[in-house]
């Protein structure tokens, strides 16, 4: 039974293909493509204070709703053109991430936190 | 039947709560946190040519893995705080996306697809 | 007289040169060293409050001032491979600026001062 | 003497000082800000090869003239409101990388700049 990632995935291969957009789609080009989104995401919050990123008028959501999908879409595009399975990937990574902060150690602190991260 | 993204959305959200982070997963900070990321993945492919980013060594590509989960990750979490589903969310942008770049009209030319995307 | 912008110039480039590296200095390689920069440099902000991001011990100074200068080595390389004046640059800009934003509409208001810099 | 530098930072801060704007400029969201704009300069190169990206068209050229000026503009301001001396930090890390990529070790190679860069 395909699941609704693969079908996503499958989508999004089929537009760049009907496109002939596979061509400018290297590793290099599509991190390039990656970040300038999650930039676009980034813009919607940078003068906001963090209480009020996150009280988003239904208008301001449907926008970052636009940049989440735009992101996901080249993330799963370096995906596919590297061979990378995103879902095992993210599931090793977290293996790596709980042996690396173990909870008992790094429980709601922000210093700790920030440690941590920065380690 | 549970899918594998929704297992994993499911164990990062309980990754976050085990170590109470979830106070410095504002949609602020975390936009700051995936752009960190995604030029994690920017930073591998800086000097290379579009050509050599295609040639991963086995030790590359595993570091590259690293970079696009920890992405996903803080995508997913991005979209849990927001209430935003990112399948649907992206599933919309690329119908938005298909009305916007006719396949007839911007096939294979990098001059069109540039124009097209610029706008 | 020589001011101290010129000798910085003057001194970077040497330093590329020396190293042979200009072959690998085009702009597209820069912007993307440029922006892994200034992800450096959110990343010491990430997970601070706005209030938290003022108060930088010396040391985390230190590291902060790091990032700022490999930030603006890449500026200013990239400046000097497209062939732009950047305190030219940014003159016009700022007078672009003044007539997009005029002070007495946009005064103190975050609301005002976010919908003017989305536009 | 004042330079050109010092007239650019007062212009700066007086254009900051009189929206009344100081109250949104912490370190936080200028290196939010920062990078947004870094990214509309990785915007202008995502699709085109390294060899293109030297070849700008005029109106091309404009428009990353605005890009590096906006950069520069926040990166400035990053530096004032800090209280980093850009030129002497700028000045510093270049001792520090010409200790780290002796020229005679690091000269013209690809793999060896890439893989000093990063060590």
């Amino acid at each position: 039974m395909s699941d609704s990632l693969d079908e996503l995935k499958a989508r999004i291969n089929a537009f760049v293909e009907e496109r002939d957009w596979q061509q400018f789609h290297s590793p290099k080009n599509l991190a390039m493509a990656m970040i300038v989104e999650a930039a676009e995401l980034v813009e919607h919050f940078q003068w906001n204070t963090t209480e009020e990123s996150y009280q988003l008028t239904p208008e301001k959501l449907e926008q970052v709703g636009h940049e989440l999908a735009d992101t996901f879409v080249y993330l799963l595009r370096i995906a596919e053109v590297t061979g990378i399975d995103l879902i095992a990937a993210a599931n090793a990574k977290i293996e790596l991430n709980a042996r690396k902060y173990p909870a008992e150690k790094v429980r709601g602190s922000n210093a700790k936190y920030t440690a941590y991260q920065e380690q």
